[in-house]
């Protein structure tokens, strides 16, 4: 049992999903005993405002995590293998959004609204999806309760961000050479990101999709407790800032309709349901927003049952920072 | 029968898709006795090369085709309604890119790779696909013979050069105006496309679906002549200048092996396979360029059978021009 004025640590502090985490943390007034700030040596001594106190950045070591009771880790997978076990070791317990505990099946993967239920009090880590997971589960889940989800087909248009600070600064400034003729900065994706799309987000495996492909795939079998479900996706970059797109393609098992998958949704919490069909969500809308945006819903005549539609949400909070400090929430409200 | 030095016409001739008919007629040294330009009125005087010619634009009437043995008409499907009647009646073959007689039943609508036989000598209309859906059917009748086609579901990511001049000038003023702070030029699109992607493409029609969809999935039926295809599609508009690209999931009928689908794609004019699964086409890089590029081939573990592709082509070229160019050599090559 940990205190309601919980000893919070915020790991990878200075990161775009870290220093989010932070900003989710205050905005959302989480009980918080005393934050601690932890990052690489080269960012020591860096001050973040956290309500009224200034809080300074710690380096982060193997005996940072003495009297913490929640870390949020917003590092890399490498970080989090060699620091989330230190943070669990101290008694910590640690939500961490890197993928390397993700399809642990000891470890919970969760998004809250669909299956915080998971987490016992057992668990000292919890895994936070992949941000284009995360805005895609809630939806599936509505659907799968109005008619059964039959085969998936997802297509993304992710932003730049979900790649860090350094892919944001990359097309801004392949952006700003462009308009000067100037030489392009080229070192966070493989490609040039700047009016032009790519299609591949990390690593490409040995069957031809890409690990983000098999993030969606399989971590959204495990968020919803369907191993079995049948989906498929393509993952693409998109030269925009903030804020994940997918293009869904759902065929059901029984018949649906579109006031049915309306209905189901607006059950959500955190899922915002735009009804008229020429107003849709974008990404330029819902940067630095907390909901996850569907419109565009329709019945696909292509298949017997099934439904198309458009997710849209900020990767940054509501695919990272937002949904770790939400599973936090619950942790704290539950008195894990 | 038609002269082997024909009049040739282009309508629209001072647009993105007619100034391109030009450029590719001459690149591709169509046989051509005379050439003439029409578009409107503001554009009269303008003056285009052609190989060693400067061709004056005149004014597009009624009576502007005597003596014109093929029209290429980059217009829109207002202007197309109106002036293809006149130059039919006139003795031309008009090939006409707009939507205006795409689906009429009695026009055949032609990918010269993929159903240039449909042609019959008494055809005096022609119609030139849309740019999408041009791109897409060559690699459709391929997996079609390979495997046969059980279901398709198209995303796309399309440039702004497919919705004209106008578009690409409001992409880059965009971009400009971010850049500098300034307000933002907001004319060929309904909303921000600089770092942005609008789900909208053409109007939203009563069931939720855009017409640019619609064009996708019923100009692939009638191409193909499978009526009865089950094929889906989500049409994006994406802040990239030229090519349009295509994630595209496709469940076959028979077992399917990525060779089988290289093999026979291989066996496509204009179609180039990129094998490597991490050596894919992208937009940049067909810009300006002729053929359809699929990479990404890789087996879809979510169907029984099935192959998920990625297709990229320029769409102001193969998806328009080039495409009307290259039927017209066609019908000049078999006399009609």
């Amino acid at each position: 049992m940990k205190s309601e004025s919980p000893v919070i640590a915020i790991v990878g502090a200075t990161g775009l999903v870290g220093s989010e985490m932070l900003v989710v943390t205050e905005e959302r007034k989480v009980p918080c005993g005393e934050l601690r700030l932890f990052a690489s040596k080269d960012s020591v001594g860096e001050v973040y405002k956290f309500h009224d106190q200034e809080i300074e950045v710690q380096e982060l070591t193997q005996d940072s995590f003495q009297g913490v009771d929640y870390a949020l880790f917003g590092t890399s997978g490498e970080l989090a293998a060699k620091f989330v076990p230190c943070a669990v070791k101290a008694g910590a317990i640690a939500i961490d959004n890197s993928s390397h505990f993700r399809m642990n099946p000891e470890v919970p993967l969760v998004v809250p609204e669909v299956n915080i239920d998971v987490v016992t009090a057992k668990d000292a880590i919890i895994a936070n999806p992949n941000c284009s997971t995360i805005q895609l589960v809630p939806v599936l889940q509505a659907i799968h309760r109005a008619a059964g989800l039959k085969h998936v087909v997802v297509s993304t248009y992710q932003s730049v961000s979900g790649a860090g600070k350094g892919a944001l600064d990359e097309l801004w400034g392949q952006t700003i050479a462009i308009c000067n003729q100037q030489e392009m900065p080229m070192e966070a994706f493989q490609h040039q990101i700047a009016f032009n799309c790519i299609p591949q987000i990390d690593v490409v495996m040995d069957n031809g999709f890409t690990k983000e492909e098999y993030k969606i795939i399989n971590e959204s079998k495990k968020i919803l407790g369907l191993p079995e479900l049948r989906i498929t996706a393509t993952a693409v970059r998109v030269p925009v800032f903030y804020g994940h797109a997918e293009s869904v393609h759902v065929e059901t098992e029984k018949a649906v309709s579109v006031s049915a998958v309306h209905a189901e949704l607006k059950k959500v919490p955190g899922v915002v349901v735009h009804e008229a069909f020429d107003e849709y969500p974008m990404q330029i809308d819902v940067a630095g927003t907390d909901d996850i945006h569907v419109g565009r819903i329709r019945i696909d005549p292509s298949v017997p049952h099934g439904v198309s539609l458009w997710i849209v949400a900020d990767n940054v909070r509501k695919g990272a920072a937002l949904n770790a400090v939400q599973i936090l929430e619950k942790l704290i409200a539950q008195g894990n």
